[in-house]
């Protein structure tokens, strides 16, 4: 039996996760529970699983939760240093890392550095720090197991064969919501029409990240840091089905690719177990069925944010972690009705500009370019709101 | 430096085989070559090459090979005794097996029998006495890795996985020449229309057995024996392009698959070097370029030898031996004009049926049930041919 902890477990992932637990009790024991501010769910989720403590980022959240909660032996904490204490809690053994965007950098960190395996479900702080995590990692003799499908699907094509061998990585994306709309519709692509993706049940965040591509430049970033392979070696391949859910390409041109149904329970169940896999008694994939899948470039011109994604490793340095932190401002931006679709990316583009880039020697550095281009693409988000 | 022996070293694999060597002369030796009676290819192989022995089934050709060869040190056998020898030398520590048919399972098992690992191309020693030749492997603490594309593909999707946590196999077929011939013309089809294989270019019997989906018949059931896996688990899907060679389900419903342009020289290489990959500078798959990957499934109607495969396995025994052989009589006979594409399924159905099946317990018992069934098909084709 594993003792687990879910960071975000309110989630769309982190509600996932809590589904393989109950359909396999006796695998896992979940000591910890972290939330945003949902506490409804978070009660219910404490009522069914009984761990141990729980922490809400909001702390007004978390008030509600211990008056909800009164009569339980549960400890409730909140902000940031609370959700750093779940994850390090002494009995965990593996940390589900599945808070959305860059608020799970630090509780991730600290999770590392108290030797739990993570099972890595949020990209942001890869994306972030992804250099420093792995080194912490090293250090601390931690394995990060990837949930992202495209980035399980990478790591399931690896084992068994030599990083060494590997020729490239291609990463599949399935074009998201606006696809197919021509360029000069997107600036009139509304938040609801873009939430549309076609193969995904994802939260809204990732969900216009997969239309904008960003998600799929935030990928590269991560794949770079996950599987130590240069960007040049990191291909992105239109497959609008997402059946196979990326590929890995070795030297003596053989390709080996992971497949399925869009069911992320099949990767965070691989993230948790590793190295077994648990009978999941979901659909099977049968290609009959599907009948056909399809593959094209990229499309540079319409969906600028892959670009972008290259463009901040080739920088280096905090590069990264000041895009994703300008896409955060600008998806939450657009999600208000205060900017266009097409906003996002030149918002993006314009904070990287603006961005001096330092090496991320330390995770403070990380946390000061995020704090900068926050600030500065809040500011441009004004600026175009006028 | 790998010491190798090639048996059939003029046929398809077999000079996909020698055009590694030449490509990674630093990585192989060749130490042996046998092959039927084409003395001048293997001439050339062996000025080329420079093996200490060779091998001849055809004894005019060997004496022939003889004259060609008088000035040069090469040691040149014939026969049955002289396959074995070769496939026995003692330098040898891999023998690729591609000898056409089953003439191919006496000298694979002497290679077994003195400790050489096989690179198995060829399918029918498998397929007439696969229980066998795997449990001699495990006595001598020999591999067999396999060389067929499709099998190829399920032994890399299987690296690094457990085999006990396989839900499935999923072979891939071409469909063959025939795919989009209706029904009522099938007995029409000249062996001519019969060898336009689609995607891949590979001797004539192989070619044959591809358009009547026998082929994928004896894959099935060499499936059974190389994994261990049960024919109920054993699934056959129609896959046009050839670019996905073949899956592996398992049971969380993840499938990892391999794919690459068909081209053997990567399974060939694969098996030579295992766990090695070498740098083949072959063409890369561009997925993008092949634009889109089709999936449907066999038509038993049209294609009943896929069919036989599966009920071979079922009866087992020496059924499969006896189906392999009535096969490579009523294939030989459609060669040369003898019966009708649509007569071969009904011989070797005839065949089957009129066999006593007996356990293999020696290769004798195999051997024997191979003559048997050479002998029934072969009144059968005269039976029709009068």
């Amino acid at each position: 039996m594993k003792s687990i902890v879910i960071l975000g477990s309110t989630g769309s992932i982190g509600t996932s996760t809590l589904d393989i637990v109950k359909r396999f009790p006796s695998e896992f024991r979940v000591v910890g529970l972290t939330a945003g501010n949902n506490d409804e769910i978070l009660e219910e989720q404490i009522h069914h699983f009984k761990p141990r403590a729980v922490a809400m980022s909001n702390e007004s959240a978390a008030a509600r939760l211990r008056e909800r909660c009164s009569g339980l032996s549960v400890e409730i904490l909140c902000g940031p240093r609370g959700l750093a204490h779940i994850a390090s809690l002494p009995e965990a053994e593996l940390v589900v890392s599945a808070i959305v965007g860059g608020a799970g950098l630090v509780p991730t960190l600290a999770a590392i550095r108290h030797k739990k395996h993570i099972a890595l479900a949020n990209k942001e702080p890869m994306v972030m720090a992804g250099k420093l995590m792995q080194e912490e990692a090293k250090r601390h003799g931690v394995r990060i197991f990837p949930v992202d499908s495209e980035h399980s699907a990478i790591f399931q094509s690896l084992e068994g064969h030599r990083i060494t061998d590997v020729r490239r990585l291609i990463l599949t994306a399935s074009g998201g919501a606006l696809w197919d709309v021509p360029k000069e519709q997107l600036q009139d692509v509304t938040p609801e029409r873009a939430l549309q993706h076609p193969n995904w049940k994802m939260g809204s965040k990732i969900t216009i990240d997969s239309a904008t591509l960003m998600n799929k430049g935030l990928e590269v970033v991560e794949a770079r840091w996950l599987f130590d392979i240069p960007e040049s070696r990191i291909d992105v391949l239109i497959h609008r089905e997402s059946i196979i859910h990326s590929l890995v390409e070795y030297e003596d041109r053989s390709m080996i690719s992971q497949l399925g149904l869009p069911d992320m329970r099949t990767p965070i169940s691989y993230a948790m177990c590793y190295p077994d896999r648990l009978p999941l008694d979901l659909p099977s994939l049968d290609l009959t069925e599907v009948g056909k899948l399809t593959f094209c470039k990229p499309d540079h011109d319409r969906f600028p944010c892959l670009g972008l994604g290259y463009e901040s490793l080739r920088i280096g340095g905090t590069m990264p972690a000041a895009m994703n932190a300008a896409n955060e401002i600008a998806v939450e931006a657009f999600l208000q009705g205060g900017i266009r679709f097409t906003d996002i990316s030149g918002i993006i583009h314009s904070t990287m500009q603006a961005h001096a880039p330092q090496p991320v020697e330390s995770v403070d550095v990380a946390l000061e370019a995020d704090r900068w281009a926050r600030e500065k693409a809040d500011s441009l988000v004004h600026a175009l709101a006028r």
